[in-house]
């Protein structure tokens, strides 16, 4: 019997390796044969335990990969050797009101790579066609693997956004999530306002593409975008949503907070800075299958890449804690060969 | 010297009225004789003097309906006789960026009736023409005052919303805004939902057009908008801001919560409320002056009235103390004949 | 072996009544038992041979109302005997770009009732669940028929339209889509504006909720239409297309006609009066399933029907001729039981 | 008395150098003294007589670049001695229902340049400070010209289009218009696909950014979008509006065509293509000032510049012929000092 190696969390908070039998894909999936996955804050819900969707043994991991091993029944429009990847959105059902509606995001019987299904920390993946992302030519797995969902929630989130070619456009946070939205933030013609925490980042926003830096150290970033004119987009990557709510005093007339990000807590929001100049703050939830592939294909397009440490899959748990430290810069990536 | 009565604000907290001679317009602006003026709960701004932009003494009132008396220099469009009304955007100031952009309800400079600029509690208002309201003929000045804020207010904020006909719309609150967001709603096809505290307000809710009523102290708001399918715009007009946040969890996919009301205090609003389903909060303030007039057209088309109690302009303090303890149904309107 | 009665085109021009074996529905299809079938002007592409789609023998209708009678392999979330509809659009792929994308109505490998596949003029349809409407309880089979294209086409095009409560929109033709058109923007608050040939139908006009009528044989329908002060939308229904060319000169400032109905002819219409106002033409094609549904609960909600003349399905030739030569009002149903 | 230099038309086809008065400017004017103005395409309703708002003498331009000279009666904002320019659109009413709604490029009373009113091929101008633009640093007089045009024009049509970054977007003709909107396209990271006749300007367009270049000689071009996948957006700056009506046929699902060109004749369009696809085809006028700033804003971000020739004023009748035969590559633009 063939095996495979995972790296699984049967407890709360220890990452272990495995070996598995291959299994074979069911009706509607396929089996991929992993290459590169990468690592994300939110796979904390899974290694922590944070959600009731979970049961243990879970392989966490929704940045995947590889190419397709194997196909499972009815399967078709798919090869075996393509190369695909599979993101946080694993296959929505199909029947529900929103898929009939065709909001497959907001499928409330949704796939989860990582917490429903097993993930990507793994050499096999079995994955439903309904996630399946196709990888292009010009992005290698390790490159294509963190577009897959820091990538896809940053760019899906600005191009459905109200912000138009020359509008000021600002991203909070420069981290997994942030040094992306900034590149495909310029790449869409926007001004970019970058903001983060103290000087030493003010150099690679101006090269991620950054027109203005805000150091929310040493001046109210809301106060600073309104003296650039206040924005028309804020994309709200940090990990605190505390810090988001005042933000909201940033955006011009009209303008739109997108959260992307978080920590969980209520994000205090002034009605009167709602109220006053018609602004809003909305979530973006990464985003389908063919939304990740328009995002790949922008970033071959842009020449967009994430900037990434790879490390080889045996040495997940030290990628997931260096992520957790926020020491990666800025994605961690495992492959498997 | 004529004179005119007006009910002026002197120092904070008292309502007294006075005799003052009667003014003439400047350039851009007329001269209205006022024959009725409602009585909101913003008027508060200027009798507890919690605005900056405000100086002492001042005429509050923001909901003006009577006759152009004199025209200033410059003005063209307008006629002596004319009925006409305004409300609380007084006009705005045609040079700014906002107002470039045509965002009038926007501009920073904005003439705030009964704020900087003199009211509507009295027998003679001074406006200036980018804040007049043409009205009807079938609506007297009793029916028209109250529309020009309470009206346009939800008016505007429900037709500017991606809600369509046959939606799930929750309106929060049956007061001075909601009892004619109700009725709004139900006139644009909506399948309206009413938010209140405690079970006598059912009957009304549905006279004015609710399908749904849901008690907010029997159970949670929330649950039972998903219940119904999960709203597609709830239009938050209850004073408490504080109640707003939680009613999020009550949207469908994208759907939009408007705030048009509250406290001052933050909104907290769940992030993770948001991005799991593409949710919004967005602020509308009231509208602009042809904004007004679309709501006076469509009053009348559909027979939207607001539920009104009148007394003379003598009684302003009253009136105002009536509002203020929430004893009103639903607006009360002051006549100056 | 059991047998049903069916009304198929062998031949271009002929309808004729067969029986045929009821069929088995296979994987992902349902078998219903139709209680009430339109006649649709595009049924004529079945009887005429108008479309490379098609071959023969082929059963048109697709505004078919009945009850699942058997499930196919693999259906889950429909039961037998439950009330069912199939409209024009009989189910799409699910594998296609569009369709990954969620825009189903966009599907080029789409099931298209009557056209593809057998439709309804006959006793038994075999239908995918794609293309499954479920039926509310507030309309019988005759009621919701028409409504499954007539119906879904004018609500849908009208909901997703630009126009708001109180806004001018104008209905072009009083015939099967538009004498529905009327009474759907009636209900979502528009003020209706409905357009056709002489005076004669002016009353039936007002009776359905038009607030102005605008016979095109005494006046140019672009000149009245400005003189109520431009349209925000004109649905246009008619079936010549070259009449619908000069009505983009009715449209006020980001007016948009949408056409749903038409000969094929192209539609001249003018740059310049689309270049000054930023006026459009858009097309709109019926719905999807749920859109379907959307449109019987706005219909039940709202308590509005089609004008129908109800024939036994043995007469579908006759109500097929009728249908075609504009004498229905408005709408031909055809009945099996 | 001071006099300047102007080209005026006193009989169709003729341009005359003429001495003037140096005029006062009225209230809300100003006077500018002109550095440049460009030769468009437009200027031919003048030349020719083509317009009924027309009375002879006038001077054409609107394409207009210089330094306020004097101020008129009223005027605040606005510097002696300020670089502004001003384009086709020269000053709204300010008081009509579309300038009321804000919608200033929709005004009926506007203030055309060059039309009715003198234009800029002259060394003085007289402008409403309604149509004033303010021209940045990053551009000289010369750059800022044709930006006044076929700049905004292209700009605002992309911008304001349902185009998001990497979406397939078509220019049509590579001319005045074309080349901008190339450039403007692929700065707002749209993936650009120029249409133009012969293969000779194949290498232009690449260098402009498109990364596809369609003859139309060569290919259909709707088949040729269609096999890029379908445009989302197709911008028509053709001179012939026949030729844009077949376009429509190469736009994608939800595709809209926007005309900024033409001839004046009726585009044919199929409604079948409309309606299929739910297409649609919109027209666009250039912009309102503050569009024009925000268009110069993004040309000097990007580093965007028309292609330009220059003459002296003296030179105007040369300038206009050789711009009404095509032979510009691509505006001509004049010079006053």
């Amino acid at each position: 019997m063939q095996t495979y190696r995972a790296v699984q969390v049967r407890q709360a908070g220890t990452l272990e390796i495995v070996q598995r039998p291959v299994p074979e894909p069911g009706p509607g999936e396929v089996r991929i044969r992993v290459e590169a996955c990468g690592v994300c804050h939110t796979d904390a819900l899974t290694v922590d335990n944070k959600s009731r969707a979970l049961t243990y043994p879970r392989v966490p991991g929704h940045e995947v990969a590889g190419r397709i091993d194997a196909l499972g029944a009815g399967v078709s429009g798919w090869q075996v050797g393509q190369r695909v990847g599979v993101g946080f959105l694993g296959g929505h059902c199909g029947h529900c009101g929103a898929c009939r509606r065709g909001l497959f995001v907001d499928c409330p019987n949704q796939r989860i790579s990582g917490l429903t299904h097993d993930g990507g920390y793994a050499e096999i993946l079995v994955a439903h066609v309904h996630g399946l992302v196709a990888l292009p030519d010009g992005l290698d797995a390790r490159e294509a693997a963190p577009l897959l969902c820091a990538g896809v929630t940053t760019y899906n989130a600005l191009r459905n956004s109200p912000a138009r070619g020359g509008d000021l456009v600002a991203v909070q946070g420069i981290g997994g999530l942030g040094h992306l939205g900034i590149q495909y933030a310029r790449h869409m013609g926007f001004r970019v306002a970058a903001i983060a925490r103290g000087a030493e980042k003010a150099a690679l926003a101006t090269r991620l593409g950054a027109a203005h830096y805000i150091d929310s150290v040493e001046k109210d970033p809301a106060k600073a975008l309104q003296e650039l004119g206040g924005a028309r987009v804020i994309l709200a990557t940090a990990a605190d949503s505390k810090s988001m709510g005042p933000l909201v005093g940033g955006l011009g007339p009209r303008g739109r907070m997108i959260v992307v990000g978080g920590s969980g807590e209520p994000i205090p929001v002034s009605g009167t800075q709602l109220i006053f100049g018609g602004r809003s703050v909305e979530g973006a939830l990464t985003g389908s299958a063919i939304d990740a592939e328009d995002t790949l294909a922008f970033s071959v397009q842009e020449n967009v890449r994430a900037m990434i440490e790879t490390v080889p899959l045996e040495n997940a748990a030290e990628a997931y804690a260096r992520m957790m430290s926020n020491k990666a810069r800025f994605r961690m990536v495992m492959t498997m060969t």
